[in-house]
């Protein structure tokens, strides 16, 4: 990486494109487009610029979205338009959603009708839909053409579209009859019928539904891409399996940043800034503030218990902390196994009869853990309070953790809203009150 | 969903072959697996044996691994032996090492040679590693053959070949040369040779490398399959796109349950046993009661500060859930820009010093929203107390979440083991003595 971008170093100081040409021979656009990306926008350009266009809109692709809204922001109408045609529909569109008005003004007038209707269409979608990660650079066929046709139409298309490995059989209205994949158009007989070949058996999601709905569909069908329709069923693009595993990756970020409470970043974490990074860690930990203050109040009222039981104190940490992260434990299990469908709502019942085998079993075993050292630092007393309370704190932490992902789902949240923090923060407080109530019956306060 | 499955139940009940094999043409192989997940082995394995043996081998490929297993236990041996024959070559290494002895050694007689090394080889390497999840199967040209040659040797091979959209150029001694895809053959001339069309400049990885590392470069290269080479270069299987998306998926689920104090589960978390769960769970509760007794001796130093004021236990809580919460949210950050890539070991010292700042506006917020609490409280000395100590453990929180990960990914451990739970456990420690020790101080005790 470091010897490539040494050669493009060079290849700006001396305007020198046969050696910039010539990294393409060695890497790949997406290492280049990751090389460029140490490059200051204004040096990334006429780095950019020495590629043929055909090249240039390949490395452009693969630049981070940040510079690529820099560097069109530097380049000349015509030359940010014949970029934009040249590029892959859909990373076209992210691109002109990053743009701002007055870029977007510019380069509209410089491309054909269809490609600016194209380009209206899928920027149109929301971000997290289908809709917006698809692309309308797809093949299609018609049920009545002979495999012969149905080949040489894909030859010629070929080079326009993002995939001719599955195609799309259509009607007249665009409406979606079938799919065929190019390894049975190569293995059928010339003169066979498309209609006789396509699977009718159709997966597609709608431009409404999720991106997240998408990438299952099509890591459960082991699908090469996924057509997408409206509301009318008329074929309107396809999401192809690299933008879905892309989709996938960024969901799992993002849950795993919910199950810390942080809310969802606008940018990698390295980019974001830090008033971002502020804002979206901030919220939570109030909220959570004001939660804890439950526990306090509980504190509060057993104030006269831990006056004269100072020692009480000393398990307070211990007993809260392992509640929570009992609690922690359970919730980050179904969260997860909720998000990739490994379990749906139907089954939590089944998991709390699990999970209170489990927590009783855990409680025990922590019981039996600080048993001695609350013998030893508060005698018999203190010690049956501490492993009696122990039991109960994870076994609630338990199955409050286990429960709550179900409950935000039943209640149309994400389920990833189950934090450990919340469910932390909410074990915390029946931990205080179960602890010091006990101690106040136990010790005769 | 219901209704596949009762057409299956009707088929099971009557024998009845056309109805079953009609759900092919409704459903995909994918829904018939899942499907068939629902009714018992013994149920299961005349089902299935009513398809004919190429769909059987599919549908088969779809059951989840322990009904594999459990089907294949109840098989014929030359029924099994044929339906191994049919199977893909990655998922029959996955099936054999389900099996047990007797089971392996009862299907090995009935592979041919070829098939036998093939399974022996791909079934011998380490789970987690690329080895494991490559294919066999996968199609390869000769440099000097010409375009027409090398598409009709594909479409040969294309009904046992995982994909021909992607093939692999090797010399004499089966290293890698180069790769073409099926698009670039297709659009060149018949009478070009395929030395003139393959890329050189090809991404590959070892036997040896981790399944994440394979997914990561599929992901970053959108590639469709990645071939794997053995210590000489020797080409030796393929990884394809759908293998590393569950790859990809299997990481994140893992992280998703280490960031919460879980170990690696054998199975999904609702077919998992009770007593596995109860495993992977306890050791990390038990060690981080141990850590939370440092917690507990930090109170017992100042329990006299405590029992003059006993008031102070009220902010306990709220002050150390805090520091974790801050704390979580900084390492479930890292612990995923670590696993994408976003941000490597070299950037420590920046985000460290982002997240100073970031610490430090958390921890003024925190302090100002609990401060008139601090004043009804316990009055303004308490208040300040409790302000200044937020500030201080909110940013000692930040901070440790933040280098946690980093700490462990240069011990070459897994970043991912810096849980909420460890980072909150670590946050109790600091925060106690911070508050009290301040308390002592401020209150002249």
């Amino acid at each position: 990486m470091a010897q490539l971008q040494q050669k493009l170093e060079l290849a700006l100081v001396n305007l020198d494109k046969p050696t910039l040409r010539s990294t393409l021979d060695e890497y790949h656009f997406a290492d280049i487009g990751q090389a460029l990306a140490e490059f200051e926008p204004k040096e990334a350009l006429p780095l950019i610029s020495m590629f043929s266009l055909g090249d240039r809109a390949k490395v452009f692709s693969y630049l981070p979205p940040y510079l690529q809204a820099d560097v069109a922001g530097l380049m000349k109408r015509h030359k940010l338009a014949a970029l934009f045609s040249r590029m892959d529909a859909d990373e076209r569109a992210d691109l002109y959603n990053d743009l701002d008005e007055e870029q977007r003004a510019m380069v509209l007038p410089g491309l054909a009708q269809a490609e600016r209707e194209d380009l209206r269409k899928l920027s149109s979608y929301a971000e997290g839909t289908a809709g917006a990660i698809m692309t309308s650079d797809y093949a299609t066929l018609k049920e009545h053409w002979l495999v012969s046709r149905a080949l040489k139409q894909l030859r010629l298309e070929a080079p326009d579209k993002e995939t001719i490995y599955q195609t799309y059989v259509i009607d007249g209205q665009r409406r979606l009859r079938g799919t065929v994949s190019l390894r049975e158009l190569i293995l059928a007989s010339p003169d066979t019928q498309v209609r006789e070949l396509m699977r009718t058996e159709v997966v597609s999601v709608t431009v409404e539904e999720s991106q997240e709905q998408a990438a299952k569909q099509i890591r459960h069908y082991d699908l090469l891409a996924l057509p997408v329709v409206d509301e009318v069923q008329k074929l309107v693009g396809i999401v192809t399996y690299d933008d879905a595993m892309d989709a996938a990756v960024e969901e799992a970020t993002e849950d795993a940043q919910k199950s810390a409470s942080v809310g969802k970043l606008d940018e990698t974490v390295d980019r974001v800034s830090i008033w971002e990074l502020y804002r979206k860690r901030v919220m939570w930990l109030v909220l959570l503030v004001f939660g804890a203050m439950f526990s306090g109040a509980g504190i509060a009222h057993f104030e006269d218990t831990i006056a004269s039981h100072v020692a009480l104190v000393f398990f307070l940490p211990l007993l809260i902390g392992s509640g929570g992260n009992a609690g922690s434990q359970a919730a980050a299990l179904m969260v997860r196994a909720l998000a990739t469908g490994e379990v749906d709502k139907n089954d939590w019942s089944k998991l709390f009869a699990r999970e209170l085998l489990v927590g009783l079993a855990l409680g025990l075993t922590m019981a039996a853990a600080v048993y001695s050292v609350g013998v030893f630092r508060g005698g018999p007393d203190v010690a049956m309070i501490v492993s009696m309370s122990m039991i109960i704190i994870v076994l609630v932490g338990s199955l409050v953790g286990l429960s709550l992902p179900f409950l935000l789902n039943k209640m149309k949240m994400d389920p990833a809203t189950a934090s450990g923090p919340l469910v932390a923060t909410i074990a915390d407080v029946s931990g205080v009150l179960v602890y010091f109530g006990l101690a106040s019956m136990v010790l005769g306060l």
